[in-house]
């Protein structure tokens, strides 16, 4: 084994490239990566957009001297993987100066991320129409209203990323109305009216149960025409989710999994065992399920990246899954999941069995308590805890790894519900929400 | 089964009594309570403590004529029970005239819960020298200091209720001195030296390795003579922990088990099938050790008094036991454990190997971002996760629950490390701090 190739310089393609070279001192380690940014904090891009004052750039994690220099990667900037040709073991990709250039492997990552769903409607490439995605987006964004007076913002979408814009741009100051679908699909629908509540009370204008038809520029702002709604607004944030890189792989004729992601097992390794795949446009093991997954975030990019540099030459690491988890911030509430919600249990084939509960943040007669609600879901058949949903203004997103936990160690509820988990009056009452729900739960499995 | 009779209503016993009289409709239920409180919040004291315009009252969750009207509970107030007939099933009591009674029972449950280590020194029993253990000796804390001219604190001990009391103190203005063997023993050095510099930061000054000879009145003021210091102070609080409450069982011949507490089996029963014992009076089994422990803290009590309830006719609930889990607020810093340091997994034969790592509560680049500090302890013969501990200003107390599951999994740190814990940029890195210290961690046991 003497080169190393990995298509894309994001979170698992560096991870890979990275640990790669202290796994096999003297490899060949070359990065490809199509744009000029790697190796950022994307999901820190909300956040960096709610303040002017910062540069897009300070997300950049590591920047790409230190690893051309310190870490000996031939990381290439610029450079877009065209085909591969798996016979010959070979990568074409174009330059920055367009010119194509051949770069062979003996083992090959494809690290190639995901991209934002962009309809195919009209006005989706007018000025101040904009996804989030790439650090290049974020970029955009920042310039956009920096340049423009910006007082109205139209989101599309109201997922993650919807949310996320959503409070950055009412920290600018700029009013917001947001259409989609629905709020929050995935979501228990009692976990998913809080945060209804909490975003109405902040002002934010919600159009549910919305298609976007078209957006126009009249008069210098811009119209999104919904279903039933057109909205006005001087930006327009596009967060419909994303869809898997999958080009280079389909072309290569690698197998495909789940929505369209390139299939892996759980060693990284594609159909092609000398080609890994890892990162968004990657599948994965749900460890509740134990069905293949696509749930591009993170963590899982990273330890997957991870992954590939340990078993570049034979099988030593692999990967238990994923559990669903994922939290995101909306204003003064953290909003967390792990595992299945009651429909996605259902399917699977599990006899779900739910509840929901209110509880108190912290301590009887404790200053300062908020509310939380708790979404837990068992399966009345085995026993197990499936997943739970949290909502509130403290501790949701650290709670929910407790659960999150359990469902990689199969645990069932009764025995969630025997946690001696921590308990002082500033954080907790004497039985933590999560007891008290997994209590209930297991009334209604009876 | 006619009598269920409870020695104790605090946590333990008034839970016990509470949900016995769910489970079993009809069941004469009596508890005997030689205060005057019962069900209250005795965690919250040092925080009601803190504001004087609050009442100690507040810290009751319920009320003594609700147990009596609404559950139908014969509860006594002011009824100290003083030996136990097993043969004739019988308890001795004596009432608030100082008339003995006999209370005849088929299942007793003993919840005497524990009582503050008070040192046989000279001056222990002066006004001002005060334990914080019960709702009375809260109350009479807040009156002392709504009375006195209280300038300078003098706390002896430098435990759980040591450093909650401290910043009890410190936000009433009083200035405080502590003294005692050690600060935080049961924590790693790293990890108490974070508090150590954290009270430091905050003026209060410490003396440790060091014990209490004599307390004296002199002018007025109190001194407290420790080996190698004398500190002057207007009031002096014992926070030395505590000792089982177990002279009734031990008188009764029941067994005793770690530190003199009631030996119990895992539905509560002591050496006596009739006999339970829960709350603080009572040991219990650890699920890393799988060992007796005597850890009295209130999850436990509430817990137990459930399982007593649930058993009195039979074998039904079985306790996991305690993993040890324990959070503490001092200042601005969370303190939490879960599990076994790294003495205590050698004492019970494991292979123990341990890190500290420094992290940061949020992503890069994230603004607020706190550092954190976490010791991990692994066991190298099984692979086996032991305990952890956590210091931060952020989220301490909920991180500490995840590890906490798995210590009730029996999960190893391999498999720790695979969790999908959450990650957005106002809550974690991409990699929790507690990922970053199991991966570090499965080096060491290598």
């Amino acid at each position: 084994m003497e080169n190393f190739l990995v298509i894309g310089g994001d979170a698992a393609g560096m991870s890979a490239a990275s640990r790669a070279g202290r796994n096999y001192p003297g490899l060949g380690i070359t990065v490809l990566e199509q744009t000029n940014d790697v190796s950022y904090s994307a999901c820190g891009m909300p956040y960096n957009i709610a303040q002017p004052q910062r540069e897009i750039d300070d997300l950049v994690v590591r920047k790409a001297e230190v690893f051309r220099e310190k870490q000996g990667i031939n990381l290439l900037t610029g450079h877009r993987a065209e085909s591969i040709d798996r016979e010959n073991r070979v990568v074409k990709a174009s330059g920055p100066d367009g010119g194509m250039r051949e770069f062979p492997y003996d083992k090959l990552l494809i690290a190639t991320g995901a991209s934002p769903v962009m309809p195919d409607i009209p006005g989706i490439d007018l000025p101040g129409v904009m996804p989030l995605k790439r650090l290049e987006d974020g970029r955009k964004i920042k310039q956009y209203i920096g340049k423009n007076r910006v007082r109205d913002a139209v989101i599309i979408g109201m997922g993650y990323i919807g949310m996320e814009m959503c409070e950055a741009f009412a920290e600018l100051g700029i009013n917001v109305k947001m259409a989609g679908r629905g709020l929050l699909s995935g979501y228990n629908r009692e976990i998913a009216s809080k945060v209804r509540e909490h975003l109405q009370q902040r002002g934010i204008v919600l159009h549910e149960s919305c298609m976007i038809d078209s957006i126009e520029r009249i008069d210098g702002r811009l119209r999104a025409n919904c279903s039933d709604v057109s909205l006005k607004g001087d930006v327009v944030l596009l967060g419909l989710g994303v869809v898997p890189n999958n080009f280079l792989a389909a072309d290569a004729g690698l197998s495909l999994g789940v929505k369209d992601s390139i299939a892996v097992d759980r060693y990284m390794r594609t159909s092609d065992p000398d080609i890994f795949s890892a990162g968004d446009c990657a599948d994965a093991y749900h460890v509740v399920s134990g069905e293949k997954v696509w749930i591009p975030l993170a963590l899982l990019a990273n330890r997957g990246g991870w992954a590939v540099a340990d078993n570049l030459d034979g099988n030593v690491t692999a990967l238990d899954g994923v559990a669903g988890t994922a939290v995101f911030k909306v204003f003064d509430l953290g909003v967390a999941r792990t595992g299945l919600n009651f429909d996605q249990a259902k399917t699977a084939g599990f006899s779900p069995a739910e509840v929901v509960i209110q509880g108190r943040t912290r301590a009887h007669a404790h200053p300062g308590a908020a509310p939380i609600w708790i979404n837990a879901v068992g399966d009345s058949a085995t026993g197990k805890l499936l997943g739970m949903q949290i909502v509130s203004s403290e501790g949701a997103a650290h709670r929910i790894n407790a659960p999150a936990v359990a469902l990689h160690s199969g645990m069932s509820v009764k025995d969630f519900a025997q946690s001696d988990l921590a308990y002082a009056p500033p954080f907790s009452p004497v039985w933590d929400p999560m007891l008290t729900a997994a209590n209930q739960l297991i009334k209604e499995m009876h």
